[in-house]
């Protein structure tokens, strides 16, 4: 089903992923692998030289690499989400311009977008005759996958206007400087830190979306994109996590004294839980396929979307969320009761799996998520699309 | 997607369910509506006079049965079950006789099937050569549909031999005599009551199977078809007493003193309950759907059929039923919480959802199909076809 | 630890509760018995000859009692808090009036105190200076007990007045009328049907408390004596339903085909199941008698108990509440996992554990208990002393 | 309720904790702050100059420790448990000469007791005649607390003899090396590496039990007091993460966007969550308090102590562990839907939370424990009184 340049960087990401995450830092090294495996042109269209993948198949790998190391299962998604903001807002000789380049360079997508964090300004030059589009200046935290860049997308707040500006710059313009600042629990490789701008210029030929924008259904699709990058992360570490129990529990596991069972692997509480993993599994990855085959369809509706048409993809996208949340929690906790007390040993890195959701699963609250699933089984409202939505 | 006969059949079972919930006994009336609206015609063959229709096309009408009469909605399913047991077991010969007076007749098919009772015996005639068969004495319970039925499936022991033989009766032939013994706190009108053979004549003509015939991996995907009726119901279950709370929630409930919330249908706890609801039904339904799809791939092969192949259906119909189990039991519960005290009258009969499935859960035990789910996982050891799996 | 007369009254009733539970209706014989066993003077000091048993005490019999029959461990729960209720507002003349005819006549106590309900109004006689106090009228919901009453206790709203008047009525007096209208779907002989109020005099010296009134710390005490009812019960009936479970299983209970253990009462996944219940069972009672016990010491303060000490009584009787509510839908729904198909049968009735504690957990909304808690565990904030809390 | 120096103590080490965690290995300086605190003298006797402490006193001591350090609970416990070892076990001269060492050197207690580890012999000295006693070779695995300690007490093996014999040991004594090999994902500095035996010699005045002796119901209940230990640390925790939970909330946490909430300390899923932790927590120490008295009494029996007396004490020991267990991986793993993403930075640490019960509740499985539960609950069967019962 992948590639076996993807299927040999998956092999070998997966022998220094438990090494890598007491490390953090950057994974230059490792990034490179994905690169060279061609993983940057999935999502580009092949009138600018790329693979131009479905969003389905797209997510099977972020998925797959979710499984062994989803540090950068979330770096490649979010590249791939970067070139879907091109594809969304950007005019044709932008996408043009930077996608092209993104396949003749081989380059990774970083991004400065996170809606939450309004400290970076946007100063419109004096003239708006002029190309001189906009002055960035201020912090942005959140900004995966910026370290190693070459390129981001970035939003800005200009003066009190609710939207922000939406641009495009490259990595190593003057006045950018990528912070070495993200040290969190877990996800320690996703290059999260944040990045300073100083008099940062943004040409009116960068601008993909002016403060002024309308924003229509097919813009909002964006948010979409980027919660089923969460909902398959979490789909995909689960998975890992069930792999790494099966594989520890047959290779080391003994019967518990008392149990009157010969072989661990027989033991009929182990294999309940396998059970429930399983069942549990497949039923989000299931969900997973499904929103992302909705999404395909309303992507491929392009500036016809309706807000109705968008709504069911919302929809599907937050049960699919709200599953995956409840099933990578459950699995990266319960694989423990598998493997048993030696399973504990810190050369192993098992808690990675769990400390690597329990990051991930705090990006927007699931208790909203869920009011708006609620709000559409009472009341039939469309889930508002403002970010995170 | 259903026939006006079929929806008005719907609407015409939901005024009359918490009644007859509360009468138990036989729905001759009720039945005699799905007849009439054609559903006994749905898993027969065109060649037969039937609507051909597939499995999942199938399981979506007992699954919107089930959202208002899960009773009804198991004999429905049954009877599409036995009109398959015949397809599976029975002669060319026997699949146009019966099948073709079933489209016929509009008639009903009940069954005598049940494998954990063992009480009925089939004593072979003393020449083999005759065409005189079997004779069967004793009781069967569990009889599902079989009470107002024109034909049933009937399983019986044969001496010593493991296998029993199976068989294709009229329900009014001589010597059977169809108690009115069901009685049970949920699923109170599918007529699964106990059925009395004295002296039954089971001609060779209507032997579909003898006691020495192999079994094959298509014949035990009958198991799957019957355990994704299960499934179904569940997960119909589910979504009846989802859009039951919420009705009743929308048109009755006030908040609660001193939430400060001006309807009660803007309270987060109820909300965020109704979004819980609704991600772990739409969950189930795909699931639920999935499986059957990979039933009807299964089910087109026939005697091709690989044991692999069936093992697949069966892993995605136990994957299915564990959440669907889990579903249905989480909404016919937590439905409470959203309706409040007053919703507990009697007359409401919101309970019946609840005793329903709570039944229904129990036809067999999902610790073991979790166990099998287990072995599946750790093992890759293929699910074994008894009964039941 | 019991008097004989109460065992023997636990006895006979748990003989005909699940047929009574399908009746319905008034339990008059039932409540004769336990009028006979002396249960009626339990709250009563003894100065007025009753038997003046401690909180925990008194509890502990309407635990047991709800092992059996949690309707009529309602009324009789309910027939103490209207001795409490007495007791707090009662003047001494109203309480040694009022309470030495409870033990002289072996009267029951019903209620017409619903807060929730304020359709019952009390119209102050002309002349505040006669004797004549109030005139009630209109109707009064949830009143349990009251059917088959001597006595009840009233709260009627007094034109605008935010705190309702509170009243002590001989059930017989002209102008009640006791409503036979109760028809729950659990908890259905608690007789907590309606009772219409017509031109019913209240006199003044039948007020325990005027609208003009001050509200105690020691007043609102009440709430958690009548929150405390409710956990005991929830206990109560989990300890049934655990019991009944055991002896069904150990009777009836056939090991599941192909387990490969000889007993179903050896089978690793019912003795998981039911060590789960015990676990749970044991701290909900330990946390139930822990608040009784906080209870009794605040009780003996009377007046002198400040907003702080009834706020410790108010915390342990919520924390109680919530994982009395927990265990106790959990018992009553997986005692069905450990009984089996077989144990479905409506004979049996085990199906009324549940159909009861469903009803009764729905009395006032868990989350908003779970809400203050949170308060308390964040803020430090008191429990607001209002009615249900 | 603790001394001053305990208090301060306590203070300290919170200061420290998640440093120390990333650290891991030795934690010299603050066991050094519990020894001059004088916690070392909690469990023994007044007669050799210790505190005599109650059981439930003791386990209050650890409990508080593990709120904000459950390594160093744990050593601090384990000592306690080793001063227990010696109480059950030794000769009154071995009471009278290690205990009161142990005041007067203020020295800490290891262990090599572990019983799942059969690796270590003991060889009887040819003559029996001898004081010699044995000769100690071989490896011991999970010494918890024996780096740094004075003392320890020491299982071997002794030929084929099912039970082994049981010594004291100067920690320094030749032959004995303690290895720095602890290196888990949790609990991180409970010392609880290897100890290589060559060579040792046990002298005869060492032994406390020889492999012939024969075991006691008082014996066993040096397994409950363990027992005790894990439940008091998971409850510990567990209030730890509440109380970080609660303060960072207070001083740090955002309200959602479009939550309509102004601090995010009123928001209903907020509280709600703090609610049931809150609850959960309180029951969970109810228990432990509970189960600690009754461990009391029974110890305070001593040899006089019955079969029956002790399964009371284990009973409840084992209902309390299930809720802990429940209530602590609850409650480290919710923690984190209260402070949100930013609460991930790795500098807090509140990980280290869910890492260490995650490992602790590995200690020996839940499932056994409920099995044994259910035993208890279906059959009144007695937990046996092997190891981990």
């Amino acid at each position: 089903m992948f590639s076996s340049h993807f299927n040999d960087a998956l092999s070998a990401l997966a022998k220094t992923a438990a090494q890598r995450d007491r490390q953090g830092g950057h994974a230059a090294k490792e990034k490179a692998l994905l690169r060279d495996a061609g993983l940057l042109r999935l999502a580009i269209p092949a009138k600018h030289g790329g693979d131009e993948r479905s969003w389905p198949d797209i997510y099977r790998h972020v998925r797959a690499l979710a499984n062994v190391d989803s540090a950068l299962a979330h770096v490649l998604a979010f590249h791939q989400l970067q070139v879907a903001t091109v594809l969304i807002y950007g005019t044709s000789q932008q996408q043009c311009t930077w996608l092209r380049r993104t396949v003749d360079e081989s380059g990774w997508w970083g991004n400065a977008l996170n809606p939450r964090d309004a400290r970076l300004q946007a100063t419109p030059s004096p003239s708006q005759l002029s190309q001189d589009g906009y002055v960035l200046n201020g912090p942005k935290g959140f900004c995966s996958g910026t370290r190693g860049s070459h390129y981001l997308t970035v939003s800005a707040r200009v003066n009190n206007h609710v939207q922000p500006v939406l641009g495009l710059l490259e990595t190593a313009a003057p006045g950018i400087s990528v912070k070495d600042d993200w040290n969190p629990m877990g996800q320690r490789q996703t290059d999260s830190g944040s990045v300073q701008f100083t008099q940062v210029k943004l040409p009116l030929s960068a601008v993909m979306r002016s403060e002024h924008a309308e924003t229509t259904a097919f813009h909002t699709l964006r948010n979409c994109l980027a919660q089923l990058v969460l909902v398959n992360l979490f789909v995909g570490v689960a998975q890992g996590a069930r792999n790494q129990a099966r594989d520890y529990a047959i290779a080391h596991v003994k019967p518990w004294q008392g149990s009157g069972i010969e072989n661990a692997t027989d033991d009929p509480y182990l294999l309940r839980r396998m059970g429930e993993m399983q069942a549990q599994i497949s039923g989000a990855a299931l969900m997973a396929d499904h929103a992302a085959s909705l999404l395909q369809n309303a992507w491929q509706q392009g500036e016809s979307l309706t807000a109705a048409g968008r709504a069911e993809v919302a929809v599907a996208v937050f049960e699919a969320k709200v599953m995956a949340h409840r099933c990578t929690l459950f699995a990266t906790q319960e694989m423990f009761d598998v493997v048993g007390s030696r399973g504990t040993h810190a050369d192993l890195g098992f808690d990675r799996f769990w400390r690597n959701v329990r990051t991930h699963t705090l990006h927007d609250p699931l208790d909203y998520k869920l009011q708006t699933l609620g709000r559409w089984a009472v009341h039939g409202e469309e889930p508002s699309a403002h970010n995170y939505n």
